[in-house]
């Protein structure tokens, strides 16, 4: 009998958002998968160290972090060894930050491997809602349209999505930022948009928007979060 | 000193998907509120059981469940018992389903009580995850752009909604099931998008979505999730 292929949330990056259902599995796994870099510590395995029993064993996707490439190679090699695994009948957790189906490299591995093994996804708390809740920043209420936007998209498409929805969150926006100020200005959101980044990481920061869009670039893990009936926080 | 007011996010309703975070606060706080209907039970209160202490003092915010009608002197009334144990020192948890600044009741008693008091937000696992982790389907990779519509929109909202992102959730179906689905045909979506009632509380199902179509109306808690890209599920 094949092993489950168990894709695991493990939230935005205070170990405590961790579920505890992600902390039981993660404690009768045999075998544990996580992206990482290809030099130095995975921030996924950082968020569940506490709770690897010892003995587990890991296997680190190390790939090159440039969100406009694609991994390809480094998801068909790590789906080539997880496979092992799950044929031999072993369970093998994979990592993943916020929610697993959003924006999470689980779903590449899921692609490679849903049709061959039993699958189990485990949802997350993913960054927007961790985002919000630092922020004090409501997301929706009553009949709301929430739109989420990566910010590599190009700037007209950034503005007709904006313009869609009452409320909006913009990820990824790393030298993307300019671009997006640009663009909420244009829509007179400017006033009603907050920003935050690494929100739950090392090194979170809370600052005023126009003065992180007056700097070439932000993180790549920053986001925005704006809502038209949201009060003028800047 | 006053208390903090915390807005705690337990979940879609699997009790394992509380947070660490979720269950440690709700193991010291001396006072818990919750929405519950009129008559009977709490679906948040019931999320959390088996980690209420004995002893908690409890405050079930009851109103009429209508979501087509909002229920401020409810709201006023609960924000003005919880404002009592905040001035006295006392911290109050307000457990909501799903997270809390997410259609989550939360947001009305933040709006009421947000300037006045120090407030706290954890965050939780949304209903769109655990949907998209129970169904198996990918939300969003790469670029993608997500739109969350309520389906109370009025019909040529919903098209515009849709037709503007890659990836959709659609959520209070109820008697609006067979609205979005005339919009899903017309749009040639139909049989990009999955259907599932009450994902992780009692009562969970997965249907085929035009079965469920063909019904007049569908649960409140059923959700619709759609990707241009996604398989043809139907």
């Amino acid at each position: 009998m094949s092993g489950t292929l168990f894709g695991i949330g493990v939230g935005p990056g205070d170990p405590e958002l961790l579920t505890l259902k992600a902390v039981r599995l993660l404690s009768r796994v045999p075998v544990v998968a996580y992206p990482a870099p290809l030099d130095g510590d995975s921030l996924a395995r950082g968020i569940v160290a506490a709770h690897l029993p010892a003995g587990i064993e890991e296997i680190a996707l190390r790939m090159a972090f440039d969100p406009a490439k694609r991994a390809d190679d480094a998801y068909d090699a790590g789906a080539d060894v997880i496979a092992g695994h799950l044929a031999s009948g072993r369970d093998v957790a994979v990592l993943c930050e916020g929610d697993p189906l959003f924006f999470g490299s689980f779903v590449y591995l899921f692609a490679r491997l849903g049709e061959r093994f039993p699958v189990e996804v485990v949802p997350g708390v993913s960054s927007v809602m961790a985002c919000a809740a630092t922020l004090g920043h409501p997301l929706t209420a009553r009949d709301d349209a929430l739109v989420i936007i990566p910010a590599p998209r190009p700037e007209d498409e950034i503005e007709r999505l904006l313009a869609s929805a009452e409320s909006a969150a913009i990820m990824k926006l790393g030298r993307h930022l300019p671009k997006v100020w640009r663009v909420l200005n244009r829509l007179g959101l400017a006033k009603h948009a907050v920003y935050i980044e690494r929100a739950g990481q090392p090194g979170e920061r809370i600052r005023p928007l126009a003065e992180a869009a007056a700097d070439p670039a932000a993180p790549y893990f920053a986001m925005i979060l704006v809502h038209r009936r949201g009060k003028a926080w800047n």
